[in-house]
């Protein structure tokens, strides 16, 4: 995953459910966290939080503990298309992993309220930064 | 999807995120509260929200909003394995569409830490109920 | 409480924590989604969503567990302000009281960004329902 | 606040609600996580995340916006019971105060599912950090 820089996020106490491991829902938020930080970071995308999911599957390889305290999202850029990235996502913690995803991320025009087109300069970078 | 009786889920204010929708994360909530009401009350699970996910996919088709007020999901059985069972969901809002999934869940052992088997009486159900 | 109807909510596996009870900031939710209806039914007021919170205090009387299956909160008026409602909660499951709360609710105009005053009616209809 | 040390602790989008402000609920998740951390780092207690809360009052000074990025939290002991813990607490963002609050903390035995007195030298400690 040469193209993705990590991104690292600590976990918070409420993020365990009754198991004592983190909720398998909350992965969705972490990786959110993740995606919008390099979506700006990386990309040089304007208001990297305004997207929406259309799609995403993850596999959750390890179970998530408190004592881990934080995770590390390493993003990688899959597909580019008019309004939409899909993205590779493998989450971290204390050296495993712990969840692989793909999240198809639609951007979003907060004032109009629909999907919003790549800029070109973002559209030029994710096109050099794609990979398999 | 004939096996199936919809579970109806009231949302919450909280569900909604800074755009004024269901947040995209949230709808694993949801899927989950209504996966183990359909596990205990369809298949006869004994403690049917001890389970762990290890894999889930989810298509988002249509924005939930407050509006909605509530969902029904309609879950249907689609493998059954020795301790794992997949399911697929639909979740639909004020008549449409808004999410299908799909989860394998792996049914867990809370005094052992780890996965449970299938009860017979429930391998037998479960057979019974499986679709394509 | 004679001024109160009881709202009742059902419980999600997710309001869990890692000691198997409801956690302590999900009470806040679930009295959140309780006023709001109570506003909209009771005090006919406008959008009854649209309120920030000002003040809270809680008591913890008893713990929470998923076999509640759900709680019902009944509201009573405390304090009508110009733009704010002080509003007395108690929360009860399975018969027994659960947590008592009093909350500073200030009326929001999502346009304006800004506090609203009452309406006539409802200030009209708050001043008969206020109990000390 | 002398006794108190701040613990930072990031924002993420899914604090927000519908009005783009982190919701009132959330704060008890923050307030939470710091509180435990500086039970552990100041007072020295084990398990710091082992306690339930049994009563917190707090006053919502200034909305917090996804642009502050963190919060950071002040703890300062307030009293000191048997198995209790009175903390009073200071939440400010991009210079300013955003809340106060005051919360009793009571530790818990996760074995004996009860509450556990404070070791000797947590009390000795725990008596010189009190202020007023």
């Amino acid at each position: 995953v040469s193209a993705a820089d990590e991104v690292v996020l600590p976990l918070r106490w409420r993020d365990l459910d009754a198991f004592g491991h983190v909720y398998h829902g909350e992965y969705l938020t972490l990786l959110d966290e993740a995606r919008s930080r390099w979506f700006g970071s990386v990309l040089g995308i304007t208001d990297p939080e305004a997207y929406v999911v259309a799609h995403l599957e993850i596999d959750y390889v390890s179970p998530l503990a408190i004592e881990d305290r934080e995770v590390r999202v390493a993003c990688a850029l899959r597909e580019v298309g008019t309004t939409s990235l899909t993205v590779g996502e493998v989450m971290r913690a204390g050296g495993r992993e712990v969840a692989r995803s793909r999240t198809v991320a639609v951007l979003w025009d907060r004032a109009g309220a629909r999907p919003r087109p790549l800029a070109d300069d973002v559209r030029q970078r994710a096109a050099s930064l794609t990979v398999e």
